[in-house]
């Protein structure tokens, strides 16, 4: 499954730490692609591994995480206005 | 065509001007679902436009604006992990 996962952490005193650590573990599983923004192939096991991990950091109550998925990378294309990040040159 | 616009906008002295005018256009567009993503069926006519009026506010050197196109929202799922923005709740 290919997956995109954007994050908005809140700012409050708390938040640079949680931000750090759900950036950590994204990059564990997915690839940075835009500052808060990160892609990639997944299988369900792999997200319900992800989501468990990142659960401990989010704050259900400041915090919201969205991840989409699309049955397979084939359907899903990706346009890149303004600058190229070079971590996105090479996925989608 | 299901959409998902996410973008990262250079915080330099032009900066605040740019992501309103980006934020205010891809929101006639688009739905806001976290504070730099929006999501939302567009036609390919659509997007050309959407990114002819955005193209004006994006400097190609500082900010990064991403747009994954799914053939259509039945193969995009999507998951809220966190705090559910109300603007959310009625799309994917």
């Amino acid at each position: 499954m290919y997956v995109i996962l954007v994050y908005d952490i809140a700012k409050d005193e708390n938040g640079a730490k949680a931000w750090r650590r759900i950036y950590s573990i994204s990059k564990q599983y997915l690839h940075h692609v835009q500052n808060s923004v990160f892609e990639g192939e997944l299988t369900e096991s792999g997200i319900v591994k992800l989501r468990a991990e990142l659960k401990q950091w989010i704050r259900d109550d400041l915090d919201s995480v969205l991840l989409f998925k699309s049955s397979g990378s084939r359907w899903l294309k990706k346009e890149v206005w303004g600058k190229e990040d070079k971590a996105t040159s090479n996925f989608l």
